[in-house]
């Protein structure tokens, strides 16, 4: 489709997913709020950790599910983000690379260590997490090849990314780059939290034309634009970027390119064991349907596929044979 | 039943898996054996490494997963094994206490690395373990707590450890002590290749009556006793060990306690997804039954229950409620 070297590029962060059962009582007991996500720091990640369940360490970080499950639906992609030279770094790079993803970043030396989220998964699926994100915070602006940059169809950028200064200053230095190059910046806003701290920046991005491609799932998209009436939410930020991705949970998913409305309905699930990654997979559907030359539609129903499959087990990686799915859901 | 304060006491490998899903040719490429167990060098595991798909990480380690699910079951554990004092050694650590397993023994400082086993999981479940022993090998005497040795009613040892020079001598210490406060001891022979190269030193145990319990599956029972027919090699053994376990794969498994022989058949399993662990969560059902005081018969049964819940998922530790699943299905 495109004449680039790779479909997507992502910037984002470097993370392995902790992930423990817990009970209800437990999400409760220690005061976190269930299908969030919040930042931590050592010392309670520390104690969160010794009171939480026996874990399963899968590599995770929003953009870099993306990619993983984009290369293994055939996109050519590449990750940016930051480890520490430490076991977790390399678990994650590992994981990464052997996802299909190109993966050039080089580990950091001494502290912090490799971020981690300790991810507590309720009876029904749902996911709180609590992120440590250790080395992510320290990404150099050394770490952006240009050239990669320009020779990437799609730069894709993790919201969750926003908050620590550094990472911000190369993302906004990669869409400077990608933009001069005449390719697309694809973002995806994470949480509300971020869009409420960041607010204006991220507004302005949106306003001056420079996202292409925006995800956001529905608490985002009122939380952006302080109006708890969704389609009145749809028309003011569909104005303003030419393709907007809103995924919408069980009830499935919905954009609009050019005033255009496209939907999909939620992949059935047989039964909904993590719902870790389901976000990020269904932008992997997504781009990787873009990348492919697809339609919206068809676009939305690989999103949608790729979600289903991602939350259908532990951890936010693709398992099953993402691309044999879709041939045989989609053709 | 007991009224000693621990029901079993483990020493093993501490030891996190790697596990990967892979095709057969990936096995056949990288010259392993379908199903076995083999010992890694740093080199080889790097290169292994390399080369497998993305990974889960979950804590492993044969007596360390037994005790795991023997605690999942009620009864009172401790493991004794030798980590090092780096990120995997944490992540075994926290996963063993968090099974409710006793964790003494202190972080090694410096190389060699916590162990790992890249585990690769070929289509119909079956894996096959490449192991990078690392910190287990230095397991020192001073990890021996001889007074919780003397308190455990069952000391529970692994036939993996029999291999290093260090831990076969810090085994060997605890079989007197256990043996002389009059408790029982169990061994699991683990694999073939420990048995030939032990033969002499694992026979000599056992014919001088110093094993009250010893799991084996098929295969070790042959090659322990180097007489492949069934029959005469279970009254070989049996007619020195009080307690014999023999496991039998889909088979089942049998037990023969002084001349009395007891079956029970393999609980059925909607999907195998991993054998990783089936042997070492059946030895968790038995010995959680003894030390509930059941019956051969029960404990047979609880065995059986314990190894079709791990063969149902990633990784050789138990995900479900092992109690809620024997109070259904044996009462």
């Amino acid at each position: 489709m495109t004449d680039t070297r790779l479909d997507v590029l992502a910037i984002g962060n470097a993370i392995v997913d902790v992930i423990a059962a817990a009970d209800e009582d437990f999400i409760e007991r220690e005061g976190l709020i269930k299908g969030g996500m919040q930042l931590i720091d050592a010392e309670r990640a520390e104690e969160l950790y010794s009171r939480m369940g026996p874990g399963r360490e899968i590599s995770g970080g929003s953009a870099a599910n993306t990619v993983a499950g984009a290369a293994a639906l055939g996109a050519r992609c590449a990750f940016v983000g930051q480890i520490a030279d430490d076991q977790l770094g390399a678990v994650f790079a590992h994981d990464i690379r052997a996802h299909g993803v190109r993966f050039d970043t080089p580990a950091r030396a001494g502290d912090p260590p490799t971020g981690r989220v300790l991810i507590l998964v309720t009876p029904c699926g749902e996911r709180t997490m609590n992120t440590l994100l250790g080395a992510s915070h320290f990404l150099p602006s050394e770490s952006l090849d240009h050239d990669l940059i320009r020779d990437s169809a799609i730069l894709y950028l993790e919201g969750y990314l926003w908050d620590p200064e550094q990472p911000r200053a190369v993302m906004r230095q990669a869409i400077d780059i990608a933009r001069a190059a005449g390719r697309k910046v694809a973002l995806t806003l994470s949480v509300n939290f971020i869009i409420e701290r960041h607010r204006a920046d991220l507004q302005g991005l949106i306003d001056q034309g420079l996202i292409d491609i925006l995800f956001v799932n529905e608490e985002e998209l009122i939380c952006l634009t302080q109006d708890d009436d969704r389609e009145s939410a749809l028309a003011k930020v569909s104005a303003k970027v030419p393709l907007l991705v809103v995924t919408l949970g069980a009830d499935g998913a919905l954009a609009i390119q050019n005033g255009q409305r496209f939907t999909v309905a939620a992949e059935p699930v047989e039964r909904v064991v993590d719902t870790t990654g389901a976000g990020d997979l269904f932008a992997a559907g997504f781009l990787a349907g873009i990348s492919r030359g697809r339609g919206v539609e068809d676009c939305l129903k690989m999103g949608a596929i790729a979600a289903a499959e991602v939350i259908s087990h532990y951890g936010a990686r693709p398992e099953a044979d993402l691309k044999a799915l879709v041939a045989q859901k989609l053709g």
